[in-house]
């Protein structure tokens, strides 16, 4: 039986209390009653490498720097060669700029773009697809124990979303414990922030899992195929590129997580089925998440 | 009483036979067993306006033109002014052109922009709020017998989220009757599908109620503003920065509306409460959507 995990086991826990990170506003309920509820703020964070403007992100605004250096790196700007001099954070500008030692590949291509055709955007996703060309993950086993474990840990833990609703919760996972858990109004965010940490930490990933509250697109797979982990699961659905995505590169994918459920569609071989799931409760309506990403 | 719209009754509604949408994809369940599920398409889309490469949106594919001309639009990089010459899609290149008689402002700044810092990602949003200048809604009232009347309608529907899941959908409203229900892997590309739409058939905004299985973000109501649409409804919760937009700009805003409950934070005071909460039944759980944007 695994005990619920407490927010004093993790490396990084959502702080519900962070008066910075939500707001009562006051309105109406169904009965014509005036209500008052706390939302979630959303602040813009504009993302600069070396003297590049590269994007202007969305933010709950916590973790303005993991969340600049896992944008870069997970959209293939940094590469792991990329020396990093320093990541300036300026609250009152709302940037953060990234410097490397030397300029990056990447600023190099979008001069050479921006002479053809004036604009960058359309690259960003032809560049995430480039990093993965000959990607192969590390062969790694995921025990449905610590599945289970992982789900009951992060639903029971204190967080934005059970306060405050609209948010999307990613977690770093290495076996049957959760490590970092991190919130954003997107939940592309809520995954680059931990791809920002891993890199500020030197950590390893090919023993951990990656959960995620949100769908599992194309987009999710590529981010956690590029941050090196095996695995990546989700209480949401899948979509057909996602799977195939997941499959070329050896990306263990589990959804449709709810209770005792859950499908795998790429690397079922890889999973150790040393749960029964008769012994796993239903998701009660209360408990359970209510649906993040709506 | 109020029946379940039938999907005869909408000028588009989802379709979800279309087997272009979706795909079967073989796995194995949280038995060990193998498994068969549906699971919706999600290809790239390369929008140009003109000669300019604008961005490669994920897309399930349907309506390729009104995504493309709703995005340019609810991006403010086409005006009201801007002359439509004509929209080009290539299936084999996943790519939309769309032709203005003269060029866009947009390719202006653009050119400018891009003599300054090379890249033109970073513009986007500030060129969205820039569209709100001044703006400011016509007043509308909304009763709370339709919004309820939508709710019931939209959730019996026969849908690409009721089949395979993983998808957002988004309704265009007169009254008490949805007419137009986009279904996409993006929640934005379902609202510039209707956007589209509308700019395409000449629809006027002023008496529409636009209803969204996501949550309510400053983007999301950017968007519905850039449209003229008064009042956005969603079954989803709400962020700081999207009440705060939706009062600036005289949006009526509806969240968390499941069954009989829902929260108002903006424009209450043009709600007419003409339906009694409690002959609304709570929502079932299997009749209820369960998360669609998760």
């Amino acid at each position: 039986m695994v005990n619920p995990a407490h927010s004093s086991d993790f490396l990084i826990a959502p702080d519900p209390e962070d008066l910075r990170l939500t707001r009562r506003v006051d309105g109406i309920d169904h009965t014509g009653k005036a209500a008052s509820i706390r939302v979630v703020e959303e602040r813009p964070l504009t993302i600069f490498l070396n003297s590049q403007e590269i994007v202007t992100a969305m933010t709950i605004g916590d973790y303005p720097k993991y969340l600049a250096l896992g944008f870069l790196r997970n959209q293939g700007m940094l590469s792991a060669d990329d020396r990093i001099r320093g990541v300036e954070y300026d609250a009152e500008l709302e940037t953060v700029v990234v410097r490397t030692e030397i300029q990056t590949d990447f600023e190099e291509k979008l001069k050479k773009k921006t002479r053809t055709s004036g604009c960058a955007v359309g690259t960003v996703f032809g560049d995430m697809m480039e990093g993965l060309d000959g990607l192969t993950l590390p062969r790694a086993e995921v025990r449905t124990s610590w599945l289970y474990a992982l789900q009951r840990a992060i639903n029971t833990t204190p967080s934005l979303y059970l306060e405050a609703g609209a948010i999307h919760g990613t977690v770093l996972c290495q076996m049957d414990q959760p490590l970092v858990y991190m919130e954003d109004v997107g939940r592309h965010n809520a995954v680059d922030k931990i791809a920002g940490w891993m890199m500020s930490e030197n950590i390893p990933a090919a023993d951990k899992i990656l959960y995620t509250t949100g769908r599992l697109t194309s987009e999710m797979v590529i981010k956690t195929a590029m941050m090196g982990i095996p695995a990546l699961a989700s209480r949401s659905g899948f979509t057909a590129w996602g799977v195939e995505i997941a499959n070329s590169v050896g990306l263990t994918l589990i959804g449709r997580m709810r209770g005792k459920r859950f499908v795998c569609l790429s690397g079922a071989d890889r999973l150790i089925w040393d749960a029964d799931p008769d012994s796993i409760a239903d998701e009660a309506r209360k408990s359970g998440r209510k649906g993040a990403g709506e």
